[in-house]
């Protein structure tokens, strides 16, 4: 087996592929492996670490099939800090792998590929597709995945939902005290439902660079795969039932304030300096007789802090929330003014664009 | 007491104070506080630690004495969230601070003044006072400090050395396995021989912004003070002996080898991936015959590296020495080509500019 291609090309496709290798002492050392593959021309590198798998295609062919695998990062290491664009010819000779770029040399111990556990073959044809623009699909990602939760032991609410409903594909997530909701695809001939673990659409988003214009998604029964430029990302679905978390959604507020994002942002960053002896507790108050909305905290210990906005008020709202997920919401919206909707202190706080509703994201109060 | 000042020369100043602040649960609560203080019109702040104290004076004025304590970090964070160039007011009330710029309003808790520690007063007319230019400064103690060591068990390792000999100042640092020393001032007319706390150098290196053009350094027996701008870092001194260096900086080496410098730092930095396994040791490796100068390591487990440069040699060396002392020296030197010097496979490494002799850092060798 014998590959040659230019070094930053190389680079590139050994950064995609190195972060999934397994680092460190795993319990099966091969995966932090790297399985480096020429089948009928094309040389494909290959990571796994079981529940996902990376393949990302070299833009170069080779004439005689082969494949080994070696150490995933250190190869990685040594070609990103190779001059850019030089020629980098890899050679195996036995177990071992010579990587040679004019006057650098390096000599890496692979491991037969015998052992390289791969995602079972998946039959495309049968699998439900969907196509769209990557910008959209980064945009609809970070804006769902942010309600994510993190929490291993309800491991449906730490994946993205995928589903489809009248004829629209969705993404949402929740972690039980906030809710993301984005209108995907707006018009789809398939049906899905299916639960993608967010650190896979993590590592999505990582690989996915600004030369891509259109991304695949492809679902069957258990598993999803994503395809863009030269990389494929297979990645099991996560087992279990998503919340039927329409009905959370309260179909209108009692009370919608519309403000500026920038100066919400920056009152709440305010109240939430002295919110954190409170675990981040703040108080939203819309008043009817000042025509004002204010955010207030207090520190038992060091102070208070409130902070005031003018704005049309059709009701008196007073809710208390955490900042954090106000934050966090804030940062999601798209549009420059934001619409909080509000209907009493135990119901959920609806945040919206001003104009677009593709986008929903929804917080319990706490209790006050 | 009332002052006035705008929120983005606040947000500067407080910045620079909050840093030396003590966070998190101190033993001495209130040296997590800032301390202001309107004296005769002028305005200060001040936060200690205990080894050291900064002050910074803000550019307005104030009719009214006083002094208070409030939470440093806490009014640093709100102030830095305030619109920028908005007029902030500052107003004690008791021992409450209350804070307004427009409708932005915070209440901070104060704590008396009175038992907050400050450094021993000193008599700078009796100090050694040095000025120079702060581009310069900057340089040298950067070359310099990457030296010193972390190690509290030697304390005088974890200080910079200045120190004047043959009327001249100079700056030096060793944590035992190398050495740097830059030549600060090049004609001075008074003498000091004191050890800088390397951690208080570098809270003087943050708090330099580009505005400065000079600065000044003032010792006596116990504490060194730094002043530029309206900003005041007052530091003890490390009371201990430094090893007396200059008799470990060889007089000139057997061999010289010059080297394109970033050259030299890759083939460093590819072998100093190999060698990870071996605590970061490397080969270098002068050869007459070849003229070549190669760097190599062995990882056993993983593979092995060589790179070599073409250069001229003028006698076979071969030396062991660790990857990150040698990326350390290279990116403390300034000029594009450096001079490496060789005595030997156990003498200390010369690391040099090609031009200036003002800079020195050498390295132990490891044994091979």
């Amino acid at each position: 087996m014998e590959i040659e291609v230019d070094s930053s090309k190389l680079t590139k496709a050994l950064n995609v592929v190195s972060r999934t290798a397994v680092g460190g002492k795993a319990t099966l050392p091969i995966l932090s492996n790297v399985l480096v593959r020429v089948d009928d021309g094309k040389v494909s590198l290959t990571t796994t670490n079981l529940d996902m798998a990376v393949v990302d295609y070299l833009p170069v062919s080779a004439s005689k099939n082969g494949v080994i695998t070696v150490p995933a990062k250190l190869l990685a290491e040594f070609v990103a800090n190779l001059p850019k664009g030089v020629p980098v010819k890899m050679t195996v000779e036995g177990m071992k792998v010579l990587t040679v770029a004019g006057k650098y040399n390096s000599v890496l111990n692979g491991t037969a590929a015998d052992d390289f556990p791969e995602l079972p073959e998946i039959d495309e044809v049968k699998m439900v597709k969907f196509k769209m623009g990557v910008a959209e699909f980064k945009a609809g990602v970070t804006q769902v995945m942010v309600a994510s939760s993190n929490d291993m032991t309800r491991p449906a609410l730490t994946g993205v939902y995928f589903n489809t409903d009248g004829g629209a594909l969705y993404i949402a997530a929740t972690d039980g005290y906030r809710l993301a909701e984005k209108q995907f695809i707006e018009k789809v001939e398939s049906e899905v439902k299916a639960i993608v673990p967010a650190s896979s659409l993590s590592e999505v988003m990582r690989s996915l660079s600004d030369e891509e214009d259109e991304i695949e998604i492809l679902f069957d029964e258990t598993q999803v795969r994503f395809r863009f430029g030269e990389i494929e990302i297979t990645s099991k679905l996560i087992d279990g039932s998503f919340p039927d978390y329409r009905q959370l959604i309260p179909k209108a507020a009692e009370a919608e304030v519309t403000l500026e994002k920038a100066e919400l942002v920056r009152v709440t960053k305010l109240a939430a300096l002295f919110a954190r002896e409170a675990g981040g507790s703040i108080v939203l108050e819309a008043k009817t007789a000042t025509g004002t909305f204010s955010v207030a905290s207090v520190a038992n210990e060091f102070g208070e802090n409130t902070s005031e906005i003018e704005t049309e008020v059709e009701k008196d709202e007073r809710v208390t929330l955490n900042s954090r997920f106000l934050i966090d919401a804030l940062n999601a919206v798209d549009e420059d003014k934001v619409m909080l909707g509000f209907s009493g202190k135990l119901s959920p706080i609806i945040v919206r664009n001003e104009k677009s509703k593709k986008y929903t994201h929804i917080i319990m109060p706490l209790k006050s």
